[in-house]
């Protein structure tokens, strides 16, 4: 069976397992918190979550396990079979990763968790996500998924990180990042209501104490 | 015939344009400045390059392109056909884009263009550096080539970002970044060798007086 490895704060994680329950495959989800500690780098190269476990040993990237989930598992596909749609979807996840998450996720710390962010790093987190976000207005068709018609690997991308992203621009910049994009908005309200998504959402919610712990006590 | 927009001294573009060369494959190089003009990001949803135009329309992001090509064109394979095997090279790819390339990317400025970039950003990038040499050294297999045995798309990456993140490591942090992997050290040379490396890299000097004259023009 698959081993899903990370813990269920982690948006990445939860990108992943959105992904399998959707596809309707069984899968071990194993508690696995990132860091720099020997055992954790035995198994994931740059001490990241989620890492995958199968039969041939570990694969480690959100993006990558996405892919090698798609093409080597059974169940609904969430990505195209059309090369060129295909890379429509893989563009848009790698615009929503690149140019919004990652921009925001420099800003965390101190949205979420209390720890001070440097001043000329909020400065350039900002000015990237809302380039970010138009990039994501011109790109994404919101018709109603991000990618059109069909539920994809884009709409976990796009779940799993506006929802942080929309947190930072108006916790740090007073910003409502989605205001120009209402199809958007309301494409979020309804990945958020989906079931699976909801038992993900249960299931971060339960976790977020012991994970708050663990910072508490590496501060 | 394949167009591939962007210019020469850009590495993704060059990554992309290996790719082409090493596959033997026929293709336009459309002379393509990233920014935030319309025209641009009509191509380009978040201005960046390099694009690929197909039949159907554009491709952007250079990981999809790549990949776009390898289920597409004709030529030899960057990509194992097993799954497994295939995630791992593509892992390596990401690895080395999100953890050497992006945060040498925020410290170009300052080291290739004479603009100072703020300490917080490059106390962060050094950091961040440091972790991905260390995660490309527990995942790379350097034997010869960064995933084994065959070129594959992860040397595409570990030449174009390895070059310029070494460049930011001596010139900002007085760091030789691969002092502790002679093994990838030599296969960068070896890549840099390769007759069609050779020609990217004849195209890139070429093209840098241009592009720097576009850079002071905007300072």
């Amino acid at each position: 069976m698959l081993k899903l490895y990370g813990f269920s704060v982690s948006n990445y994680y939860n990108m992943v397992k959105l992904a399998l329950l959707e596809k309707g495959l069984p899968f071990e989800e194993v508690l696995f918190y990132a860091g720099q500690a020997p055992d954790v780098l035995a198994v994931s190269p740059r001490g990241k979550v989620p890492v995958l476990e199968v039969k041939q040993g570990f694969i480690n990237e959100t993006s990558v396990i996405l892919e090698y989930i798609e093409q080597t598992q059974e169940g609904p596909s969430l990505l195209p079979a059309d090369p060129f749609e295909r890379a429509q979807v893989l563009a848009l996840c790698r615009e929503i990763e690149l140019y919004i998450e990652l921009p925001a996720r420099a800003c965390f710390g101190e949205a979420f968790f209390g720890v001070a962010v440097a001043e000329a790093i909020k400065e350039k987190s900002k000015a990237e996500l809302l380039l970010g976000i138009a990039s994501l207005g011109r790109h994404g068709k919101f018709a109603p998924f991000v990618a059109g018609e069909s539920f994809t690997i884009a709409d976990l991308y796009f779940m799993y990180s506006l929802n942080l992203a929309c947190g930072v621009g108006e916790k740090l910049f007073g910003l409502d990042l989605l205001a120009q994009l209402p199809a958007a908005k309301a494409l979020l309200d309804r990945l958020n209501a989906m079931p699976n998504a909801q038992k993900v959402e249960a299931d971060r919610q339960a976790a977020m104490p012991a994970f708050l712990a663990m910072v508490a006590a590496k501060k």
